[in-house]
């Protein structure tokens, strides 16, 4: 079975939206075995969107479509759909009724315009939106089936959950199973040539791919079920998960859920002295379900004299060696365990942009230090003249590898 | 002048990678005021990597392509192309040796297959690549150009702005100004209406957006040069920015930096105390240039205890109203600025998911406070059963316009 993924909006267009929801229906689309070849975007144009919808059409069996199902005029989907079909537009009682119900649940005035979302072609099958006001819609044409969903990517995710998931892995013919690895502290060229025999290969293929601080190889099997499929995946994830220090986890197991996953096995708790990250650190430790269990708290230190007045790192200390130091990464490490009782403590403080007293071949310096009651170790990374979110991000990422590393090296000390 | 993107790379079809270049590229177009109509993404398939070169090229003058020209066996764009033209690969001496610096310079090997990225056909114009190793190429066919850039972000962006992006201007014909304006507290489609009759016109187009906690106008005008499209521009934006209280910024102003504009202009500063957002707001804060004039630093209380030893919120209200309740928020934001010496404190606590103690209903509850030397102001949401980081962000939302609606009242209290 081949599907095909029609982006509709003109904001996507203008750049004003990243279309997140081809990502993430491309991510279901492989779980259920199903091709996909192209994914297309076109704005809120009556002719384009034809065009494409015939396009699409003749090379698929779904053709699904996100956007255009919403209450304002640039809202053409299911106008264009009906003049494709040369059906009209009725209006569906039990949409009706969801849209007052939704506005009066949310003690709401619902505004007329809203009404449009409740007309449509009388071949349509509907498909209920649990999350929003715009129903979707599947719409049987010649030998295609385009299957209609709003743009918002939470109502999308809802609906494509209840409705298409079970009746598109019904359709499927055999199953692309696929997992991503991740790497952190080694660059894509030298990993790809480690494995460079595997890149090679044909079922299952390995890609690898440079993510945001890290490496990913995406390791991927084709075959009639999932036995199989699995059969022919565990060796060769097995060889590449044994790539010390460097390989982390797979698929949703990002570092802060690395990280979160051995504190527990230990368990053991974290706390942070952020000053460059600004609690990025932190926030992508909380961003893991669970993490209370585990995360004590924090200190974003970024005014200098709360360095010594909250988290209390000697001001002789930080006037002698200087904010961005060893000396200062690892006291804010020390301290942050000491002012939270917690096991380790991450200390970070760098330069995430210019400014007076800073050096411009300092931009992205940044010093980090893990403590824990047997001691301290520090890092320095220098990241370069990045914007600032990205020294941010990359900084998080390595403190957050230094704390892996280090857990890591209490659970197989020998290793 | 007709623009197309072709976007290719197997991991954006199986939902990898989130395609980011596809947007800012579209950004970069419609200000160069380009027309882009089509944006397609293909695998790393010859064959059909070869009909979209070849239908893009019929409909533009410029076939923008984005990945593809890495060391690895997946990377085909040159190849492809060089086919298409029926051209040899040649090794170029000058790319050679800028491979060679690049790893010297970093004292790291270079991997005898980052030699790939030095053969293009002869007639392709390179694109010297400021930040990464693989080079770019600019060919002309027919009556159109093929330009293409690596996928990865920073180095597409760097490239584009040395050289394509004057290119480009130079060649649009007239242009296309756009600005986008921000509320925040107000629906998509209550917005609507209040501006129906402006969402009619033709030139400036207004165009609504549902945002993450927030709702966007697009107000487009076309025009022969900047001047004239500015004249059509002021007086809609004009009335639409006196939308209050919702309206708060416009393009890259986001909520953080609005925020920021108004401490700056009161001279005042911000500390803040996190639970539920676990640092996401003081992340947020910082993640904009200059905020360390006005972000004194903040805490994540995250575990209940730290609330009251590092933040000073009393043991026995946190024991009598429960830890997210009003009562905390207030104490919260309130220490948060004694604890750094701030102007301003928030204190933010909630539920953010479930787990043992929490009430099903309760998840997505967050109780927000915003405090000064003049008072505190608290706030209730419930945003429902969402996943983690939707709560999370949305509350960071929520916090930050409540301190943003306090700092207007301090600037205009007759308002």
């Amino acid at each position: 079975m081949r599907a095909e993924i029609l982006c509709i909006g003109t904001e996507l267009l203008i750049g004003q939206v990243v279309n997140t929801n081809a990502t993430w229906l491309a991510q279901e689309l492989a779980a259920a075995g199903v091709a996909l070849h192209w994914v297309t975007t076109v704005g809120d144009n009556p002719a384009r969107l034809s065009e494409a919808l015939r396009r699409a059409a003749e090379r698929a069996d779904w053709v699904i479509t996100t956007g255009g199902l919403g209450p304002t005029a640039d809202d053409i989907t299911v106008a264009v759909l009906a003049e494709l079909l040369g059906e009209p537009l009725e209006e569906r009682p039990e949409v009706r009724q969801h849209l007052e119900a939704y506005f009066a649940k949310r003690q709401r005035p619902m505004a007329a315009s809203n009404l449009k979302m409740a007309l449509f072609p009388p071949s349509a099958e509907l498909i209920p939106n649990p999350a929003g006001t715009a129903f979707g819609l599947a719409l049987p044409w010649r030998d295609t089936c385009f299957v209609c969903f709003p743009g918002v990517p939470i109502e999308l995710r809802a609906m494509w959950e209840d409705w298409a998931r079970w009746r598109l892995r019904a359709r499927g013919s055999g199953i692309i199973q696929s997992v991503l690895l991740r790497y952190v502290g080694i660059g894509e060229a030298q990993l790809a040539e480690r494995v460079a025999d595997l890149l090679e290969a044909e079922n299952p293929t390995v890609a690898p791919y440079a993510g945001d601080g890290e490496v990913h190889l995406r390791v991927t099997a084709r075959a009639p079920d999932g036995e199989e499929a699995a059969a022919l995946l565990a060796p060769v994830v097995s060889r590449l998960q044994s790539i010390a220090p460097f390989y982390y986890g797979a698929d949703g197991c990002t570092l802060p859920v690395a990280v979160g996953q051995l504190l527990k096995q230990l368990g053991q708790t974290v706390a942070t002295a952020e000053s460059c990250t600004g609690g990025l650190v932190a926030s992508r430790l909380t961003d893991v379900p669970g993490s209370s269990a585990y995360v004590w708290g924090g200190v974003v230190a970024y005014m200098t004299a709360s360095k010594s007045s909250v988290l209390g790192v000697p001001p002789e200390l930080v006037q002698s060696r200087g904010v961005v130091s060893e000396a200062v990464a690892v006291a804010m490490a020390e301290r942050a365990r000491v002012v939270f009782g917690a096991d380790w403590g991450i200390g970070i403080t760098g330069w995430a942009s210019g400014g007076p007293g800073v050096e411009p071949a300092d931009i992205g310096l940044v010093w980090l230090a893990v403590a824990d009651s047997t001691g301290t170790v520090p890092e320095c990374w220098r990241f370069g003249d990045l914007p600032r979110e990205m020294i941010k991000q990359r900084a998080s990422q390595m403190a957050l590898d230094l704390l892996r590393r280090r857990l890591n090296a209490c659970l197989a000390p020998g290793a």
